[in-house]
């Protein structure tokens, strides 16, 4: 394994990472998720991404208690949270406590992340998704005042637009509070346009860096969606009919048809290949993993051994092949 | 109900809200008080509003021993406090203690408001009214430093003049300070211009929301003074006399009595009537009802159902009889 | 009894203030200084006045041990303290705790301070002397981070010249940080030029207030050495010799001479004359008197009385007696 | 021993201090670092030297453990740590914990430095190393934000370039933040470059203060590696191999011959000599010794009456013999 600076800050998180396994209707328990976080460890994972709002803080609750099993040195693990959907499940109302980045419910969330983490502090936080109805200074503000705090190291945010974190990072420098050093993009084979075009600048202008989700499409780029939804799959269950129909996509499912016989070629399995793909973008600091089991976790961080295989060569056959389809 | 941004802040009020209800001698103790927060609550009310001196600080307390009682969930209700008139009751001196906004009063009162509240923090804290002794930059830099010290969330002013409270901003935007964020004014039919034209610059230029008191002008817009003061009424108190001439003006009573015409019309009482025109300026975050019994509260409460009822035409008839008596 | 504000702060201060009074060789005990104390607040008084070496650190014990007793509300007093001579006794070197401003010796001068005066905060801090071996920048550095922490809530200095305390000035308003509000000078009939010349600027620029010691010149004005040294008085003791000298100054005791005369006229002591003469000055804020006996600050106290019979024909006596004679 | 400013902070530093004297494989225990401890101090030594790496920790143990026996008033002594290499026995991995100056090791890093120390705060904490992976605005940051939290009171660097040390404090400067007060740069008479040339405007633009280190260049300047490595010494340890080759060159030995002649002619010893030549550097504000043993701290010490033997004729002298060799 190998790490990298998250964007231009000092902070080294291992190009691939775990998060969110939880997040799945609880299909991982206090003692699978231990073993999961030991053997990412053990293979030189440091980076533990979370969420207040994965399984309603059941997630962060989780975590903790494989966390204090664990008994890793707390400089040696780097754990994210991240905040805006908020914890609707406790309460009747969702006012100020969903879908908001406003300082009353930020300054009250992390205090509840920390007490179910377990934790004294939180290496990354992240603004879960922009807010249009807060404005940016008073969640850089308040994102600032709770790293003064001591409560978090470092700041960002996830899915905003290129525009709002410019504004946030001139707010902080303006205003000289710390200023956000993360964005957390869905970034893929078939969902590449934030990442490659519109952040751009802000690579260079602000040093931003990248700690990339859904790296297989939610399963499409596995290719186990290439004959239907198969039973038991994530896409089979009730809850997720949302998602069925993109991961039926004949276009795209073609396409990881075609991306299957790269993988052969090369001798690895298709998701290695869209890991190694999104490996070897020198503007993701790391790649956050979604495994729900060991097995899958292993084969995962096989991509490493994939990303030097992939000449600009290969690297034009994929992109033929998948750019067309890609938002 | 609804929810509105307190001016351009991301926090969400109720668009009608509660407080003071112990301000009157009295009347409402701790059991009543939970019931009518309980009730108001269960209406979708948010925010209650407090003060140091009503009641001498016992108001606090009752509310704080309800909050006790009703554990609701910490994100879901805003209290503020307000500071300015000091205790005098538990000294015999006014100096420091009264009248003031400076920085020795400040940190100690907020402090003895957390304590009654039985509170972490304060959600709103205001400057009740200006002090022209104390330097806007000593107040503004005392609201700042309880915001930063994790002792209040939002600050703002009560009754400040338009000039006071853009100083009170741009001192705080200069030295990089917690800015003021909303203000408290008396709005009411017959009392409209600082809302209407003294501030209408700061909605823009500061975002400054309100939190308006007296919707009902200390009860003249409820009709009850058309005939003179009633027995038992609050005006017949003997403390109560500097308002009871006001009350008793005929030009406003007669103006009442021709609302009283299109409230039948609309089929709501006079203070839903009262209450809904203020609820209709959109400049207005929330109305503080200042109920002191259950009946009363839901009663005004009904005014929710009276806004969409006033048309452009029905808002002329209104303003054609209160404007040239407002002040 | 009437309060000032402290310079341009909202802060008020009763004309008359209590200091030093453990300062002369422990002429004062605790309960003579909770006796002292309590006839002082009783009179009105609400300031004082204390430091770190005033008899080595037992100034603010004592007074500590007063507060404790008094129970007075902590809203109606204001205490101060001074750093700069350090506490010599405690150790055999005086490096970092001696003549300095640098920021370890505050940082934990305060702490002490705190300690021995058994209080939460203390109201006033001043720097006791300037150090030309400390950068300005550093000591408003560490003054203005103790207001932040909470120990203290105003700041400013002793004896500093008008340069220094305009360089503090800026320097704080140029970092955003707590700037300094008043100064304690020496400032009697004898003793004018620095509050009347140097400062003259600060009072409009900097909003400078004046907490003043000496009024009585160390005894000289109250006419004690007209005679010679008095047995039992202060300068007849051995370690006092060094000002033996200044107070048996032949044209200043002449001076307090003509000075009886006057006081005569007005019906009031020698000491009353030269307290409600400082007291006069608008850019004094409160005048510290230096008691040690009950009868004593009664006697001051009087002064009060005074002031309004010191008509600009009386005033202009004054001067012309002791202006001549005035460093 | 006199006491110098640690460059234009207030501050007062000994002449000559001690430092890392279990930095050698354990050869002082807490017994022995407690006497060596207590003579320092005797004889006048204030500052004490320390590092998170060095002997992984078990230095600032012992150096705590000596503190806690002595009992010393904490105004009286002056600690330092420094970060940098980090702790690696305690953990498989370095990555965030070693040659790094991220947030999150640094926030952490104090907080183990403080616990082994056993104090509230350090005095003076360092970045040990520059670290190119960081950027300068971060460290700066995280080293006055501990300043902020009071776990520290000043802070500087070691071994960085003049531009890196510029850099940081503008950066300071411009963000209102604690600005670096000192560096710790290695200096003797064969490693000068860097102190007398490198670092020429930062004394007066910056105000640098400099602790020095390896006064004795590991010993070559003691001359006893002029006949080759001695049985016993610390070069002929085989972990210390890399050293030997340098302790050993000729030309440098050759020159220590001369300077014996020199060290001869003023009564005292070569290392006496050595270091009186860097304590007569006004820009040196403290000289850190790096004794083992008892004996050598006194003969160490015996440099204090070298220095004003040091006449521009023997200078000129010592300079011939040692610049043509100097890096």
């Amino acid at each position: 394994m190998q790490y990298r600076r998250l964007g231009r800050s000092g902070l080294q998180v291992s190009e691939l990472s775990l998060g969110s396994w939880v997040t799945y209707h609880n299909q991982v328990d206090t003692k699978g998720a231990t073993e999961m976080l030991a053997a990412a460890f053990d293979a030189g994972v440091n980076f533990f991404d979370n969420a207040e709002v994965y399984a309603q803080g059941e997630s962060e609750v989780v975590m903790g208690q494989a966390f204090k099993a664990l008994k890793w040195n707390r400089l040696d693990y780097i754990v994210s949270s991240k905040f805006f959907w908020g914890l609707t499940r406790e309460s009747n109302t969702t006012v100020n406590r969903k879908d908001t980045l406003n300082r009353k419910y930020l300054m009250q969330a992390v205090d509840g992340s920390l007490k179910r983490l377990g934790l004294d502090f939180i290496d990354l936080i992240y603004c879960h998704r922009p807010d249009p109805h807060t404005p940016i200074e008073e969640t850089v503000r308040a994102m600032s005042d709770i790293i003064t705090q001591g409560k978090a190291l470092y700041w960002g945010t996830s899915e905003w637009s290129a525009a709002d974190i410019r504004a946030a990072w001139e707010i902080a420098e303006r205003h000289h509070l710390h200023k956000p050093v993360m964005e957390q993009p869905q970034y893929n084979l078939f969902h590449r346009k934030r990442v490659e075009q519109e952040y751009a600048r802000l690579y260079e202008d602000t040093g931003l860096g990248l700690t990339t989700w859904s790296p297989l499409a939610s399963g499409l780029l596995t290719g186990k969606y290439r004959d239907g939804v198969p039973a038991g799959s994530r896409a089979s269950l009730e809850s997720m009919g949302w998602m069925r129909e993109q991961l039926q996509d004949r276009a795209k499912n073609a396409a990881v048809g075609q991306l299957a016989g790269i993988a052969d070629e090369l001798g690895c399995s298709l998701a290695q290949l869209a890991i190694a793909w999104i490996n070897r973008n020198p503007r993701v600091s790391t790649v956050i993993l979604g495994a729900s089991q060991a097995s899958q976790l292993h084969d995962n961080l096989g991509a490493l051994a994939v990303t030097p295989k992939l000449t600009p060569e290969i690297v034009a056959r994929i992109d033929a092949i998948t750019q067309p389809l890609a938002s």
